[in-house]
């Protein structure tokens, strides 16, 4: 059950047909799915969005485009996004995760939730030695 | 301010000793960092958390070992594990992540939290096109 | 798939009956959303949670009633109380918030999500000029 | 204990600087908090950040600075950001937050808290009266 | 770095003074924990917070005080709140919790934390066998 | 809609099939939920997680069998995943849980969730009474 209705025929609107446009040509594909239809219902929300995450996963970079992917992946799992870990887990598919690695972002990401809770139940000090330093 | 005390002298326990002793010859050095004096308060605790991130995270598997220590230094940034943050940010270092991987990853984290939320908010439906089917 | 079965005639029990009276009446309206048929399952639950809600969100205070409709589907979001998400839009809406003001609302949200983990990665020591002083 | 380490001179970098004067002009103030210190180890990052920022927070829309200080701060309760707390509430008493208005925050963070969990634990099913329809 | 000033002289507000003196006799001590000065900033609050962990915690119910204290201090570590942390493991320590249960408490906070994402993170669908039905 | 398609036959596998042998005979029944299905596309991660759960949960200890599934269900309802909600309420039902006694864990879960929440906003410095000391 949808919170807003997307717009009808969002390409309408000639600031969100660039958006869609863009989003055609960097992928090269004409599929737009769902998330760029509802955040047309603003166009600067969609335009700044779009223009984020086309920087930061869709530019070369320091990170090779896969770790990036499934970076995102283990994000959304923690943050419980249904929506999100059904589209990136197709984006990494699609970059050639096979089901192995999948299962392996599994256990990592489940073996952190455990550690990170039992730290903070401790409430362990931080080593000096993870200190960042000068030198 | 601790909830627990670590033990005085772990290594006293034969059991405690056989985890520590795996840990400095696993990671090829004589420090052993706080969390694993913290869970030395129950020897199948500790032992059972050593044996999952030895397996995880220092096995040879289908991802690389840096690929694997950046998806834990995410999920420990989401939780917002302070101690985790920072031996896992302070693994990547020597692991080799450089201070521009590092705000790469910022990006990604920042960037999913951002889009994990616009999802949820909106309770955007899944496109049929991420479906999990036989070929 | 629901976890407990809401009572089938709650305002058989008087004290159900009483809060049920009591939201009507308060709410001008007739219709019992799902949330107070199932806290029914608890009298004492379910008269102190309404009278909380009737409290905090219903009683002329130092914030006016939108704003705290907002802030209170914000919190909604982050929690990601799919039940809550609804429920709060929708009386948000009744308090005349537009689709662009709910735009704005995921903007700030997504925004604040996005600097909160950038923050928490970085542990970013707060500035002595933030503090709470006498003066 | 921090995890990066902020430039010594940020202003020295052109792009900093230039990011460092606006927000200064913007805020019409010569402080500039730690965040901005920190998202410098990365122009970019940095750049996009204050950008967003100013754009949802300090440009006129149809929600009021006030309502949209406070949003941002709830936010950042439910993420636990300790830095976000101290500096959103530092800039929700700036723009007139009494005492008696945050404790209001307070109230209804803690509830809608209350209530998330209450829906969330027993799956409660969405009324259809909350749907969003066409008219 | 506290956000709040605590009252200097809170029980000179008779109000306070009253919630005071029923915690001091709840729990047969003269010890009142900061939490309580701090929530004292607003005495509704402070009388419903008050009245509230009195009757759910300290009322005899149909589960055990030692039980409903171990689960209120998992759910603290969830939510990674350091005070409660601190306030419900000490309280759970005063109620007779030894080292090993509250080894075990992390234990299952944590393996149920692991469970949790790895169900996410699939998308399991919910067995049948668990719809509540009538009989 | 699901992200991993479970394997048709799991138990032609025999690491599989030993772990399914081990979860029917624990449970003394032939019901093997969609959980163990899914983590069968990885033959470690099904057997270490089953181990944990067996170690954890279904073999005597300093807390009883009743609180540790009590404990595992609140911890579910706050990482908010529907799956182990209805998993872990169907196991408490199964050792008896009555529904005034969910009822009693909504309670907890719901008021540790506020106070949790509030004690985060108010950045409440934890007093020295609950530090954890020698003798």
């Amino acid at each position: 059950m949808v919170v807003v209705k997307p717009c009808e025929n969002p390409e309408d609107n000639p600031r969100v047909k660039a958006v869609f446009d863009d989003i055609r040509a960097t992928r090269k594909s004409d599929f737009i799915n769902n998330v760029w239809h509802y955040l047309a219902i603003d166009e600067a929300l969609l335009e700044r969005t779009w223009s984020e995450v086309k920087e930061v996963m869709a530019t070369p970079s320091d990170l090779d485009p896969f770790t990036k992917e499934l970076i995102y992946l283990a994000v959304s799992i923690i943050n419980n996004c249904e929506y999100c870990v059904h589209s990136h887990s197709a984006a990494a598919r699609a970059k050639g995760m096979t089901q192995a690695q999948y299962a392996e972002v599994l256990k990592i990401v489940s073996l952190a939730a455990k550690t990170n809770h039992l730290c903070n139940a401790m409430q362990i000090p931080v080593d000096p030695e993870f200190q960042v330093t000068d030198e």
